[in-house]
């Protein structure tokens, strides 16, 4: 019997190229995605994109209201993310786009569909580094869900583990873009602006990352971007 | 300035008893309670009256569709949960009402809330005797989940910490019980019994703890039983 991964996607390059590899891994992938009453939708038909590509045999669009506790500049239309960081200012500090919880609360649920269906791993694409200074983004986060994991499932009380896989935990941006071409991600599916619009605006510190990380590899980004 | 709370509440015995201890340890409370797609909606009756009796400062309905994850018979209707159980068998197996995940993500949550309001602990009324088999009750459990909070929110990458305190992880239901008569807790408006008819039903796992509770300390619980 073929193993079975859940793959959290939210329509990013990270989570791509995280289900990219579980693919190549040889698990079954069941998606999981995110409708949280992020900022725009257009990233969920991202995800439904790529997990077509992928060949997915199940993706699960969640609806869960992360708005009600409206702090973040993803959930709370009010905020607005910040724009036009020095690159070596990302990440040094905690932006208004953290949404409180969130990846302890997409992996929690992913807990859940895992037990439902008897999977063996969950796979998330957090990066610690190049990333946007999220505190559950880093390996101690990672390790502490494990644990946690092994003691909130029947699955653990049967001895039994759901591996919680995050390939990319130690791979900066380029690095995963570059594993991600050897994999045939289509990157040109993908989305990364924090802002929803027809055209990535490039500023943001997702679209600063992004690029950043195309152009370390001597590659032009497939995507359209407003400010080019 | 008080310290605040977030306080699970299911509208069941323990959870209101531990919010109750949240009070008397001065917190203000926010309680937090979840629409879960669970069998019925008559808990969330009892939790709204918990709270109003217990003067909660704020008190949010969290919608999530546990349903999606059909395994358990709380969110499966084509499933029924086990009735008659001999005492001395509940919580040696996992029985068919454990909802895959369900306290991971109700903490997730609870972190969530934690965070946008800046709260010192969350209460969730676990018991890890005289419960019901669900790997998500024990000590483990918690400890591990205090561990993950630490390292998932912006508050512990500053160094400060979310408390997960779970004040009934060593209490027979019947200690509970006492602690909360102590307490004042209006126990009449509190709901356990699995099937949300008009009358507890008094045969499922939870009225039987419940009804052994009372029944310990030489008391009539006062609920109104369908087999009474």
């Amino acid at each position: 019997m073929s193993k079975k991964a859940i793959c959290l996607l939210s329509g990013g390059i990270d989570s791509a190229v995280s289900a990219s590899i579980a693919k190549k891994e040889g698990y079954d992938i069941f998606a999981l995605s995110f409708n949280y009453k992020q900022r725009h939708k257009k990233e969920l038909d991202s995800a439904k994109a790529i997990a077509l590509a992928l060949g997915v045999k199940n993706h699960v669009l969640f609806n869960i209201d992360l708005d009600k506790f409206g702090k973040s500049s993803i959930t709370n239309l009010k905020l607005t993310p910040e724009k036009d960081h020095n690159l070596n200012e990302i990440g040094k500090k905690i932006p208004s786009t953290y949404v409180p919880a969130r990846n302890t609360i997409f992996l929690s649920i992913g807990l859940a569909y895992a037990e439902s269906i008897d999977a063996d791993a969950i796979f998330i694409g957090v990066t610690s580094t190049d990333y946007s200074g999220y505190p559950d983004c880093r390996p101690e986060f990672i390790n502490a869900f494990q644990k946690l994991a092994e003691f909130a499932t029947k699955k653990g009380v049967e001895g039994k583990k759901i591996f919680i896989k995050a390939p990319l935990l130690n791979l900066s941006k380029s690095e995963i873009i570059k594993k991600g071409m050897e994999l045939g991600v289509p990157f040109e599916k993908t989305w990364s602006c924090y802002f929803g619009k027809n055209l990535a605006c490039g500023r943001c510190d997702s679209c600063l990352l992004r690029l950043k990380g195309f152009e370390d590899l001597g590659l032009t980004d497939p995507l359209k971007y407003k400010s080019k």
